[in-house]
C-alpha cells in the first residue's frame, strides 16, 4: 500500500507539518505507520484500495487541540480530513477524499455533555456512538428514545452532518439538531443559534437563534470542524408494534406508493417507514450462493421461489405504530384500509412472521441500535457495497421509473437489483445497494462505472443524490448545474472566505479549494 | 420630512445611481417623491419618524431586473434593503435599517408559481400574501390549509425570511420552507437544495439537496435578495376545535406551563399554541381609556375587575385540537386532565364563549387569514408597539422569571404588561409588545430605552431574543458575544465573500459591511 503526499508536498514538507503537529498532540497521537493507516481507509474500495489514503492520523482530545491542528494546516497548507468515528460505509468509511490528505480522528472527543430528560435533548461529541447515548439512557433510566440509523456503531455528529436518516417519528436527522460547535479553518470557535450569548439556556432549544442560521451550512460540507451538536429526543411512547406488508408483485411498487403517500403526508404514518426489495432482504437471511450459485444477476423464476420459500414479497414494507393502545389500533385500521388494495398484499405484526428483517426493523424502528443490517454484506464474497442515492417525488410513477431504470442497468452490468425506498413526508431517498466483490478489480471497476452511469440518467429524468462515494462527489456536483453551476460558485465563495489556504477536507462534496480546483483530484 | 442620502453619498452620487436605475427599470419605477417615500417609513417609530428612510424606491418587476439592480448597486456603492411587502409591524415595517438605503420592493412579483395538491406545497414570489395564497386554495377547491400569521396581509416569502411563527401544526415557518432562489450580490442566481439540478423534480420536496444546505443562511440575513421560495401546506384535518383556557392568577403562569411542556414535547398539543396576558386579550375589546381613564400602568385591582367583566383569566391559552372526532375527544381528555390542576381554571370551546379574541385564535389555528389582531393597536391614541422577544425554555420557572423581568421593568416606565407566549416544542417566543403612543417623543424614547434595558437584563439571566426593530439589531447582536463575538465574525466573512461591496440590507441584524463597521449608524 502506498502512503500518498498531500498534493504540491514532499516528504520534508509534510514532515515538517507533522512534526508541528507531534509538538502540539504528542508523537503518540500522531500516525504515520502503514498498520495504522490501514483501519482509515474504505473499507469498501471502488478504486484502487490505497486510493483514497491518508498520509498520517491524528487524534486531538479537546477544542483547543483542534484549533491547534487547524492553525499549524491553515499556515502550512497541511489538508485535513476531519471524521467522527470514520463508519459511514458505502461513502468511503473513514477515507478522506483528497489523497494524502491528514485524518483528523475525533472518536477520543467522546463525552455526553448533557442530557436533559425535562426538555428531551443530548449534546454530545463527535465521538459519542448511537450505541453509547442508548447506553446511557438506559444506564440513567432515561424515558427517553433515541433515533438510530442502521447501524449503530456509528457517531451521531458524523450521521447527522452527512444527513443520515433513522426511522422512528425523529428519522430526519438533520430536522432534530440543535444548535453546534464548529472550529473554522482560522481557529475560531463558533457556537450556533442560542449557543452564542454566554450562559444561555436555549442552545438545544431553539434552532435559530438570531441573525443567519449557520448549521445546514456545515453538513456535508467542508467549511469547519464540527465539535459539539445538540440532538432532540422523542419521549417514548406509551405504545409500540412493528408491522411489515409484502407485495408479491415487482409492479405493486407503483400503486403501492400512491397509496402510502397520503398517509405520510397527513401524519397518519408519523415516522420513516421503508420499503424493500426481496433480494436485499433476502441478503439478510444468506448469501446469494445458497439462493443461486451462478453467475450473473438472479433470474426472475430463483426470485419467484425466493420469495415464497421465505414468505416474503418482492416488496416489503415495514412501519410501527406509536402510541396508546387504542390510538395503535385506530391507526392500523386506517393504514390497512388505504393499503389493502393490493391484490395478495399481506399484512403481519413483528413477532407473527419468522422473517428475520422484520425483527431487524422491529428494533431499528423502536429505537434499540444494532447491527444486524450488516448482515446483507454476506451477498457476496468480500462483500462491500457502494450506493446509488436518488431522491424521488413520492410517486408510483416515479417510483417506477426510478427502480426500472436501476434494475435495468444493474441486470446489464450483471448485478442484483437491491433496493431500498426510504419514506419521507412528500420524497423518498431510494437506495440502491451496488453489491460488490471487493477483492474483485473487475467487480470494483464495474460497480464504479454502474454508479457513474445511474447517476447521469437519473439526472436526465431531473432526478439527484443526496449522498455518494467520495469516488463520485464530483461527479454528482457536476449535475446541480443550474445557471451554470451557480450552487457551486456560492459553496467556493463561503470555502475562500472561511478556509483561504483550502485545508478543510478539499474535494469533498465536489468543494475544491481555489489552489486544486479543476485538477481532477 | 428628510430624505437622508446614504453614507458617503453626495445628491450627484445618487442622482447618478438613480440614473443608472431609471435606464434600467423605466422611470416610473424609481419613486423618490416625498409623497411615495411616505409609504415606506416604519409606521410605529421609536426615533424620530423619518430615522429609518429611504432615498428611494426601486420595483423590479422579474428577478433579471434584480440581477440588473444589484449590479447597479455593487459597482457605484448604492445600499439597498430589499423588502418582500414591507408589513413586519413591530419591527421596523418596510423601513431600512440604514438611512439613506434604496429600498428594493419585490410586491409587484406576486406570482404563486406552483401549487401541488399531491404533494402538498407552494412555489411563490415575494409578493405573494398569505391572503392571496389563501384565497388560490379557495378558488380551486384544494383540500390543503396555509398556516397564517397574526397577520395576513404580509408576505409568506417575507414571514418566512424574517423566521415569523404561525399557530397550526405548520407554525414554524422556517421549518415548512423547502427550496429557494436568490440573487446574490454579483447578479449571481442560486437555487438551493435539489433546484440546482436542472429539470428537478423534488426541489419543493426534499430540503437538503447536495453539500451543503444553505437556506436557513438566507434569513435574518443580508447575504442575498430571496425571489422565491417554496412552502409546505397541510392536508386540511378532517374536523377541528379551537379552545381557550383561561387562568384566574398571574402565579398560574409558572405551574401550567410545567403542566403544558409535556404535551407540546409528546406531541399531544401537536400545533403552535398561545399563551396570552390579560390586557393584551383586552386591548382586543376597547381602547385601554374605556378600562382605565388615568395615566400610568392599569392597577391590579382595575385589572380584576376586567378578568371578571370579560369572563377571561390573568392568563389565556388558546389551543385548538385537529383530526376526527375521536382522535380529538380523546386528546382533549388528555389535554384536559393534565392542565386542570390550576383552580379556578377554565376550559371552554370556541363558540361558546364571547371572547373575540377566541373568535380570532379560532379562525388563526383554522389557516383562516385575518387581520382582527390589528384591533389590539387602539390600546393607544395613535398606537403602535416594538417587540421585546426573549426565546424561553419552557418551564414555569423561566417563564415567571422573564414574565416578572418584563412586568416590572413595563410598570417601572409607566407601562402594562403585555405579553404573550408562543409554545414550541421545547422553547417559548416570549412576545412582550411594548405599546406606545407614536406621536409623542416621550412615549418612543421611553419605550425604545425600556426595550434596550429588557434585552440587557434579559441577556444577563441567560435569555436571548429571536428578532428586534431596526434600532435595537445591534443591540441584540451584541449579546450573542461567545468567544468575543465569534458568530458575527463569522456573519461578516460571509458577507465581505459574498457582497464585498457591501450594498445589501447593511446593518440588518448587526451584520454590517466592511466599510461601515463601527460607525455607529
Amino acid at each position: 500500500m502506498t502512503r500518498p503526499l498531500p498534493p504540491h508536498f514532499s516528504e520534508s514538507d509534510l514532515t515538517s507539518a507533522l512534526n508541528s503537529l507531534r509538538d502540539t498532540l504528542g508523537a503518540a497521537r500522531v500516525f504515520t505507520e502503514e498498520s495504522e493507516l490501514a483501519q482509515y481507509r474504505d473499507p469498501f474500495p471502488v478504486l484502487e484500495a490505497d486510493h483514497f489514503s491518508p498520509s498520517a492520523v491524528v487524534l486531538p482530545h479537546t477544542v483547543e487541540e483542534i484549533q491547534e491542528v487547524v492553525r499549524i494546516a491553515t499556515s502550512s497548507g497541511l489538508p485535513l480530513s476531519p471524521i467522527s468515528t470514520g463508519k459511514n460505509l458505502g461513502f468511503g468509511g473513514a477515507a478522506p477524499r483528497l489523497p494524502g490528505a491528514v485524518i483528523v480522528d475525533l472518536r477520543r472527543m467522546n463525552r455526553i455533555l448533557e442530557v436533559s430528560e425535562k426538555f428531551g435533548y443530548a449534546l454530545v461529541e463527535p465521538g459519542v456512538t448511537y450505541f453509547d447515548l442508548h447506553q446511557h439512557l438506559q444506564q440513567h433510566g432515561s424515558r427517553l428514545m433515541l433515533d438510530v440509523p442502521d447501524l449503530a456503531w456509528g457517531s451521531i455528529v458524523g450521521n447527522t452532518l452527512e444527513r443520515g436518516v433513522g426511522y422512528t417519528p425523529y428519522g430526519d436527522h438533520l430536522s432534530i439538531q440543535c444548535g453546534m460547535e464548529v472550529v473554522l479553518a482560522d481557529g475560531d470557535v463558533v457556537r450556533t443559534g442560542m449557543g452564542a450569548l454566554p450562559g444561555s439556556n436555549t442552545w438545544q432549544l431553539f434552532k435559530y437563534g438570531y441573525g443567519p442560521q449557520f448549521d445546514p451550512m456545515f453538513t456535508q460540507s467542508n467549511f469547519g470542524i464540527v465539535t459539539k451538536i445538540g440532538i432532540w429526543l422523542m419521549p417514548r411512547p406509551a405504545g409500540y408494534q412493528a408491522y411489515m406488508i409484502t407485495l408479491p408483485r415487482e409492479e405493486d411498487l407503483g400503486p403501492f406508493v400512491d397509496a402510502l403517500r397520503p398517509l405520510r403526508l397527513d401524519g397518519t404514518i408519523s415516522h420513516v417507514p421503508t420499503l424493500r426489495s426481496l433480494l436485499l432482504d433476502a441478503a439478510a437471511v444468506a448469501p446469494r450462493s445458497a439462493f443461486h450459485p451462478g453467475p450473473g444477476p438472479i433470474p426472475d423464476s430463483v426470485a419467484r421461489r425466493i420469495s415464497e420459500d421465505l414468505g416474503i414479497g418482492r416488496w416489503n414494507f415495514y412501519g410501527a405504530l406509536y402510541g396508546p393502545d387504542a390510538v395503535r389500533a385506530a391507526t392500523w385500521s386506517v393504514i390497512r384500509d388505504a393499503l389493502s388494495g393490493i391484490p395478495g398484499a399481506g399484512f403481519h405484526f413483528a413477532g407473527e412472521h419468522p422473517s428475520p428483517v422484520l425483527a431487524t426493523r422491529a428494533k431499528i424502528m423502536a429505537g434499540l441500535p444494532n447491527l444486524e443490517t450488516y448482515d446483507i454484506l454476506q451477498w457476496h464474497d468480500n462483500g462491500g457495497h457502494i450506493d446509488f442515492a436518488p431522491v424521488s417525488p413520492a410517486t408510483g410513477e416515479d417510483a417506477m421509473r426510478q427502480y426500472e431504470l436501476a434494475r435495468d442497468r444493474c441486470l446489464e452490468a450483471g448485478k442484483d437489483y437491491m433496493g431500498n425506498f426510504i419514506v419521507g413526508r412528500r420524497e423518498m431517498h431510494h437506495i440502491c445497494m451496488l453489491m460488490f466483490d471487493t477483492a474483485s478489480p473487475e467487480d470494483r471497476a464495474t460497480t464504479l462505472e454502474l454508479c457513474r452511469t445511474l447517476i447521469k440518467e437519473a439526472a436526465d429524468l431531473g432526478y439527484g443524490e443526496y449522498r455518494v462515494h467520495p469516488a463520485l462527489m464530483d461527479d454528482i456536483a457536476a449535475t446541480f448545474s443550474y445557471h451554470d453551476g451557480s450552487l457551486m460558485r456560492l459553496s467556493e465563495k463561503i470555502k475562500d472566505a472561511l478556509d483561504p489556504a483550502g485545508v478543510l477536507a478539499p474535494g469533498k462534496q465536489g468543494i475544491w479549494p481555489r489552489h486544486l480546483r479543476g485538477s481532477g483530484l
